[in-house]
Protein backbone atom coordinates (compact mmCIF):
# COMPACT_ATOMS: atom_id res chain seq x y z
CA UNK A 1 0.00 0.00 0.00
CA UNK A 2 1.63 3.01 -1.62
CA UNK A 3 1.21 6.50 0.42
CA UNK A 4 -1.00 8.94 -1.94
CA UNK A 5 0.63 12.41 -2.64
CA UNK A 6 -1.15 15.38 -2.87
CA UNK A 7 -0.63 17.40 -6.61
CA UNK A 8 0.15 20.83 -6.78
CA UNK A 9 -1.98 23.69 -8.97
CA UNK A 10 0.27 23.24 -11.80
CA UNK A 11 0.17 19.50 -11.67
CA UNK A 12 -3.28 19.09 -11.81
CA UNK A 13 -3.93 22.05 -14.52
CA UNK A 14 -1.60 20.01 -16.78
CA UNK A 15 -2.94 16.71 -16.00
CA UNK A 16 -6.61 18.21 -17.00
CA UNK A 17 -5.62 19.60 -19.88
CA UNK A 18 -3.16 15.94 -20.79
CA UNK A 19 -6.32 13.87 -20.66
CA UNK A 20 -8.68 16.02 -22.25
CA UNK A 21 -11.01 13.39 -23.69
CA UNK A 22 -12.99 11.65 -21.18
CA UNK A 23 -13.92 12.92 -17.68
CA UNK A 24 -16.31 12.74 -15.28
CA UNK A 25 -19.17 15.04 -14.06
CA UNK A 26 -20.46 14.82 -11.17
CA UNK A 27 -24.09 16.58 -10.31
CA UNK A 28 -27.15 16.25 -8.20
CA UNK A 29 -30.56 15.38 -9.06
CA UNK A 30 -33.15 15.73 -6.57
CA UNK A 31 -30.42 15.14 -3.67
CA UNK A 32 -28.87 12.20 -5.22
CA UNK A 33 -25.45 12.28 -6.55
CA UNK A 34 -24.93 10.95 -10.16
CA UNK A 35 -21.59 10.42 -12.37
CA UNK A 36 -21.48 10.17 -16.12
CA UNK A 37 -18.45 10.50 -18.70
CA UNK A 38 -17.79 13.39 -20.85
CA UNK A 39 -15.50 14.75 -23.88
CA UNK A 40 -14.80 17.55 -22.75
CA UNK A 41 -11.71 20.16 -22.83
CA UNK A 42 -10.42 22.29 -20.49
CA UNK A 43 -8.83 25.72 -20.97
CA UNK A 44 -9.20 29.39 -19.81
CA UNK A 45 -10.07 28.12 -16.35
CA UNK A 46 -12.89 26.40 -17.60
CA UNK A 47 -13.62 22.84 -18.24
CA UNK A 48 -16.33 22.68 -21.25
CA UNK A 49 -18.54 19.51 -22.67
CA UNK A 50 -21.34 19.25 -24.96
CA UNK A 51 -24.91 17.89 -23.90
CA UNK A 52 -28.10 16.84 -25.68
CA UNK A 53 -31.12 18.94 -24.47
CA UNK A 54 -33.42 17.16 -22.17
CA UNK A 55 -30.88 14.62 -20.71
CA UNK A 56 -30.22 13.92 -16.97
CA UNK A 57 -26.58 15.51 -17.72
CA UNK A 58 -28.94 19.09 -19.26
CA UNK A 59 -30.39 19.94 -15.95
CA UNK A 60 -27.14 20.28 -14.34
CA UNK A 61 -26.19 22.98 -16.16
CA UNK A 62 -28.53 26.26 -15.21
CA UNK A 63 -25.94 27.33 -12.53
CA UNK A 64 -25.35 24.36 -10.50
CA UNK A 65 -22.80 23.27 -8.51
CA UNK A 66 -20.90 20.16 -10.20
CA UNK A 67 -17.70 18.36 -9.78
CA UNK A 68 -15.60 16.85 -13.00
CA UNK A 69 -12.90 14.32 -12.44
CA UNK A 70 -10.34 12.68 -14.45
CA UNK A 71 -8.15 9.82 -13.79
CA UNK A 72 -5.77 7.70 -14.71
CA UNK A 73 -4.18 4.35 -13.41
CA UNK A 74 -1.79 1.43 -13.75
CA UNK A 75 -3.52 -1.65 -12.65
CA UNK A 76 -0.19 -3.28 -12.62
CA UNK A 77 1.83 -1.27 -10.86
CA UNK A 78 -1.19 -0.27 -8.16
CA UNK A 79 -0.49 3.11 -9.40
CA UNK A 80 -2.39 6.16 -10.79
CA UNK A 81 -3.66 9.91 -10.65
CA UNK A 82 -6.83 11.71 -10.05
CA UNK A 83 -7.33 15.42 -10.52
CA UNK A 84 -10.80 16.90 -8.96
CA UNK A 85 -12.58 20.32 -10.10
CA UNK A 86 -15.26 21.69 -7.73
CA UNK A 87 -17.23 24.53 -9.84
CA UNK A 88 -20.65 26.07 -10.86
CA UNK A 89 -21.87 25.16 -14.39
CA UNK A 90 -23.68 26.99 -16.75
CA UNK A 91 -25.21 26.79 -20.43
CA UNK A 92 -23.06 28.42 -22.74
CA UNK A 93 -25.38 31.07 -24.71
CA UNK A 94 -22.76 33.92 -26.33
CA UNK A 95 -23.57 33.43 -30.31
CA UNK A 96 -19.57 34.58 -30.99
CA UNK A 97 -18.36 31.97 -27.89
CA UNK A 98 -20.59 28.99 -29.52
CA UNK A 99 -18.99 29.32 -32.44
CA UNK A 100 -15.71 29.16 -31.36
CA UNK A 101 -16.19 26.61 -29.08
CA UNK A 102 -18.12 24.85 -32.26
CA UNK A 103 -14.90 25.11 -34.61
CA UNK A 104 -12.74 23.94 -31.65
CA UNK A 105 -10.76 21.40 -31.05
CA UNK A 106 -13.56 19.05 -29.06
CA UNK A 107 -15.58 16.70 -31.36
CA UNK A 108 -17.88 14.69 -28.52
CA UNK A 109 -17.89 11.08 -29.13
CA UNK A 110 -21.53 11.07 -28.78
CA UNK A 111 -23.40 14.60 -29.03
CA UNK A 112 -23.20 16.06 -32.27
CA UNK A 113 -21.50 19.55 -31.56
CA UNK A 114 -25.00 21.74 -32.39
CA UNK A 115 -26.12 20.31 -29.25
CA UNK A 116 -25.50 22.61 -25.96
CA UNK A 117 -22.39 23.73 -24.60
CA UNK A 118 -21.81 23.91 -20.63
CA UNK A 119 -19.14 25.61 -19.26
CA UNK A 120 -17.83 24.92 -15.67
CA UNK A 121 -15.89 27.35 -13.98
CA UNK A 122 -12.73 25.72 -12.37
CA UNK A 123 -13.46 27.13 -8.54
CA UNK A 124 -11.53 24.89 -6.58
CA UNK A 125 -9.00 22.14 -8.38
CA UNK A 126 -7.10 19.54 -6.69
CA UNK A 127 -5.21 16.33 -7.36
CA UNK A 128 -3.66 13.41 -6.02
CA UNK A 129 -1.22 10.72 -6.83
CA UNK A 130 -0.56 7.09 -6.06
CA UNK A 131 2.71 6.45 -6.98
CA UNK A 132 4.51 3.06 -8.38
CA UNK A 133 5.55 0.67 -5.87
CA UNK B 1 -21.35 11.30 -33.75
CA UNK B 2 -22.09 7.59 -33.35
CA UNK B 3 -25.25 6.67 -31.23
CA UNK B 4 -25.00 5.74 -27.53
CA UNK B 5 -27.27 2.16 -26.81
CA UNK B 6 -28.84 1.61 -23.68
CA UNK B 7 -27.12 -1.92 -21.70
CA UNK B 8 -28.73 -4.46 -20.59
CA UNK B 9 -28.72 -4.97 -16.55
CA UNK B 10 -26.82 -8.23 -17.63
CA UNK B 11 -24.30 -6.46 -19.17
CA UNK B 12 -24.18 -3.87 -16.99
CA UNK B 13 -22.98 -6.11 -14.09
CA UNK B 14 -20.73 -8.31 -16.04
CA UNK B 15 -18.87 -4.85 -17.02
CA UNK B 16 -19.00 -3.65 -13.36
CA UNK B 17 -17.29 -6.92 -11.93
CA UNK B 18 -14.86 -7.04 -15.31
CA UNK B 19 -13.61 -3.62 -14.35
CA UNK B 20 -13.07 -4.46 -10.93
CA UNK B 21 -10.19 -2.04 -10.04
CA UNK B 22 -11.05 1.18 -10.17
CA UNK B 23 -14.61 2.84 -10.45
CA UNK B 24 -15.62 6.75 -8.67
CA UNK B 25 -18.08 6.90 -6.28
CA UNK B 26 -19.81 10.23 -6.39
CA UNK B 27 -21.06 11.39 -2.92
CA UNK B 28 -22.70 14.89 -1.91
CA UNK B 29 -20.96 17.18 1.09
CA UNK B 30 -23.13 20.14 2.14
CA UNK B 31 -25.19 20.22 -1.05
CA UNK B 32 -22.35 20.25 -3.21
CA UNK B 33 -21.52 16.97 -5.57
CA UNK B 34 -17.55 15.26 -4.92
CA UNK B 35 -16.29 12.87 -6.94
CA UNK B 36 -13.49 10.39 -6.32
CA UNK B 37 -11.52 6.90 -7.44
CA UNK B 38 -11.58 4.10 -5.54
CA UNK B 39 -10.29 0.37 -5.85
CA UNK B 40 -13.54 -1.49 -5.35
CA UNK B 41 -14.91 -5.13 -5.28
CA UNK B 42 -18.57 -5.80 -7.49
CA UNK B 43 -20.36 -9.32 -5.38
CA UNK B 44 -23.79 -10.38 -3.85
CA UNK B 45 -25.40 -7.01 -5.31
CA UNK B 46 -23.29 -5.05 -3.56
CA UNK B 47 -20.42 -2.64 -4.40
CA UNK B 48 -17.30 -2.71 -1.46
CA UNK B 49 -14.55 -0.19 -1.26
CA UNK B 50 -11.98 0.64 1.68
CA UNK B 51 -11.59 3.95 2.73
CA UNK B 52 -9.30 5.87 5.71
CA UNK B 53 -11.33 7.14 8.79
CA UNK B 54 -11.36 10.60 8.89
CA UNK B 55 -11.00 11.37 5.30
CA UNK B 56 -13.95 13.28 2.87
CA UNK B 57 -15.43 9.95 1.51
CA UNK B 58 -15.77 8.45 5.12
CA UNK B 59 -18.72 10.26 5.31
CA UNK B 60 -20.42 8.90 3.04
CA UNK B 61 -20.30 5.94 4.57
CA UNK B 62 -23.35 6.75 6.90
CA UNK B 63 -26.48 5.68 4.81
CA UNK B 64 -25.47 8.59 2.30
CA UNK B 65 -27.13 7.82 -1.00
CA UNK B 66 -24.14 7.92 -3.61
CA UNK B 67 -23.25 7.03 -7.07
CA UNK B 68 -20.78 4.60 -8.15
CA UNK B 69 -19.46 4.78 -11.96
CA UNK B 70 -17.00 2.83 -14.02
CA UNK B 71 -16.09 3.11 -17.42
CA UNK B 72 -14.11 2.69 -20.15
CA UNK B 73 -13.03 4.19 -23.23
CA UNK B 74 -10.64 3.69 -26.77
CA UNK B 75 -9.60 7.10 -27.94
CA UNK B 76 -8.72 5.91 -31.24
CA UNK B 77 -12.31 4.80 -31.90
CA UNK B 78 -14.38 7.93 -30.25
CA UNK B 79 -15.73 4.37 -28.52
CA UNK B 80 -16.86 3.65 -24.67
CA UNK B 81 -18.89 2.08 -22.22
CA UNK B 82 -20.15 3.18 -18.77
CA UNK B 83 -21.94 1.93 -15.94
CA UNK B 84 -23.93 3.77 -13.61
CA UNK B 85 -24.81 2.20 -9.97
CA UNK B 86 -27.37 4.13 -7.76
CA UNK B 87 -27.54 3.25 -4.18
CA UNK B 88 -26.66 3.67 -0.09
CA UNK B 89 -22.99 3.79 1.58
CA UNK B 90 -22.79 1.91 5.19
CA UNK B 91 -20.13 1.01 6.78
CA UNK B 92 -19.66 -2.84 7.27
CA UNK B 93 -19.47 -3.30 10.72
CA UNK B 94 -20.23 -7.27 11.44
CA UNK B 95 -17.35 -8.85 12.42
CA UNK B 96 -17.66 -12.19 9.84
CA UNK B 97 -17.80 -10.05 7.05
CA UNK B 98 -15.41 -7.74 7.39
CA UNK B 99 -13.16 -10.75 8.23
CA UNK B 100 -14.19 -11.98 5.01
CA UNK B 101 -13.91 -9.11 3.11
CA UNK B 102 -9.79 -8.44 4.65
CA UNK B 103 -8.97 -11.83 3.57
CA UNK B 104 -10.54 -11.37 -0.09
CA UNK B 105 -9.31 -10.39 -3.09
CA UNK B 106 -10.02 -6.31 -2.89
CA UNK B 107 -6.52 -5.39 -2.33
CA UNK B 108 -7.03 -1.20 -2.20
CA UNK B 109 -3.70 0.49 -3.71
CA UNK B 110 -3.94 3.56 -1.00
CA UNK B 111 -5.78 2.23 1.89
CA UNK B 112 -4.58 -0.28 4.50
CA UNK B 113 -7.38 -3.21 4.57
CA UNK B 114 -7.28 -2.98 7.95
CA UNK B 115 -9.69 0.90 7.57
CA UNK B 116 -13.11 0.89 7.26
CA UNK B 117 -14.85 -0.91 4.50
CA UNK B 118 -18.02 0.67 2.83
CA UNK B 119 -21.22 -1.73 1.03
CA UNK B 120 -22.85 0.26 -1.41
CA UNK B 121 -26.08 -1.52 -2.21
CA UNK B 122 -26.73 -1.53 -5.56
CA UNK B 123 -30.43 0.07 -5.44
CA UNK B 124 -30.52 0.77 -9.64
CA UNK B 125 -27.68 -0.29 -12.24
CA UNK B 126 -27.84 1.27 -16.06
CA UNK B 127 -25.14 1.93 -18.80
CA UNK B 128 -24.09 2.65 -21.90
CA UNK B 129 -22.22 1.69 -24.93
CA UNK B 130 -20.94 4.11 -27.73
CA UNK B 131 -19.94 1.54 -30.18
CA UNK B 132 -16.79 2.00 -32.50
CA UNK B 133 -17.36 3.94 -36.11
Amino acid sequence: VATVEELSREECFKLLQYRSYVGRIGFVIEGRPVVLPVNYIAERGSVFFCTEGGSKLSVASGGARVAFEVDDSKALYHSGWSVLVLGTAHEVTDADELARLRRGPLKSWAVHPSAHWVRVSIDTISGRRLPEV
